[in-house]
């Protein structure tokens, strides 16, 4: 699993003030500690604290003083990607296009000329699809534009949006229909992605939420995740299910192993 | 989801101490806990503590005057069950039988004269199978000898059986692939059931493989579980997977409901 750490976003409102205040230490001490739990990317998200790349060049600065991770630039904007993505030492994550023509067109090239990888999230003009044949057609559109940029499989991570259960309840399984699709458009396959909260956004239990349809999620093929990698429980479902598809070894102390 | 409570089963000592010294209030506390907890059935398995079937009948009336829950008969002796099942006050589940033809056409007859159901274990003289194709063939042949007998599809409970874990890891999708072909049979479908604690067996971390397995099966078609049904956190993790799946209907307080 390539787990996406989601804390370092201005949605957090000490992530917000440490923005405003320039204070670097609580950025830094988000990135060790997602990195001592797992975190393979660590996404950064200006959100609304700033609009100024500024910003953002020096939010990923900080990130990459603390830990040796990869960046998941949380932001679709051509002029703030043109600046952040030189400044990244790993080739980043770009998080994220639609299937909007002219969005494709205009960061793919960028995308490219990076070696980056991006996230493909399976809207278009008309808004999000109802359904695993409407998301596996936006995804099959977003996975030739990549291959007509020279770009690899292994470059692109498709979201297949999820949906909260709450208000949306008939969406899961669509989801879960269109992920295990997408794993058929290749060999190897590209990766398949999820900002795994939303499923509870607005429930009351949304941890066992979002660690079951994860879950779900892993045996559908999903291989990377947009989440909070400091949920130990969630961490270990995950791993658990990946152990279950026979993605890991079994040993006795997987649990344990990982950890270290 | 039917659970159905495996406690009651003299591979627990307490269980085959008061099975030979005939404590009626052991069996009465597991059951009374279990139908507490949650259980649809209760499984009564006389093990090794007795081949008596003045014993299996003992059990059922203990369960009896304690819980108005119906009886999961684990045994596939003829004589015994010939006995057990017109002691049931409702039509219980026999456990179980295999695909062999002397023992279909055995056991049949006596289960669809007392409208009782049945377990379905995919095996037959040649042992497990080891592929979900192979698996669907067995269960087809049991699903077509219950039809002969003018049984429901309501009345059978194929099992995919479920493997270790630890010693056969690469076994799991084949039995996620089984169940979700054994939906497919007819419409409505038979019941899809499972040992759900053999996947665990050997294992270390036992009751989060237990209960990531149950998610995935759930998202497979499982509606019937044999397991520990104090297990709170296996019971929420399968409440939440039946959620996810659309099997139930959203509320915020989905879990305290079901204690109700």
């Amino acid at each position: 699993m390539i787990f996406i750490g989601e804390r370092i976003n201005a949605g957090f409102k000490e992530i917000k003030e440490a923005i405003i205040n320039k204070d670097g230490s609580v950025i830094r001490e988000s990135a060790r500690k997602q990195a001592d739990a797992g975190a393979n990317y660590l996404d950064v998200c200006l959100g609304t604290a700033s609009a100024n790349v500024e910003d953002l060049v020096w939010m990923i600065e900080q990130v990459q003083a603390e830990v040796d991770l990869p960046i998941s630039i949380d932001n679709n904007k051509i002029s703030m990607l043109q600046e952040a993505i030189p400044v990244c030492k790993r080739p980043p994550l770009v998080n994220s296009t639609t299937a909007v023509d002219e969005k494709l067109d205009s960061l793919l090239p960028l995308v490219a000329k990076y070696k980056a990888s991006i996230i493909g999230l399976v809207m278009d003009e008309t808004g999000s699809p109802k359904t695993a044949d409407k998301r596996v057609e936006i995804g099959g559109k977003i996975f030739a534009k990549i291959l007509e940029y020279d770009m690899s499989p292994e470059q692109l991570f498709l979201d297949p949006i999820i949906m909260p259960l709450k208000f949306m309840q008939e969406q899961s399984t669509e989801i879960l229909g269109a992920a295990s699709q997408f794993r058929l458009f290749s060999d190897p396959p590209c990766h398949i992605v999820g900002g795994l909260s939303n499923v509870s956004n607005g429930a009351v239990h949304k941890k066992i939420i979002n660690r079951t349809f994860a879950v779900m999620l892993v045996a559908n093929g999903l291989d990377a995740v947009i989440m909070d990698v400091l949920d130990t429980e969630l961490v270990d479902a995950i791993l658990t299910a990946e152990l279950i598809m026979n993605k890991s070894i079994y040993a006795d102390s997987y649990l344990e192993a990982f950890r270290k």
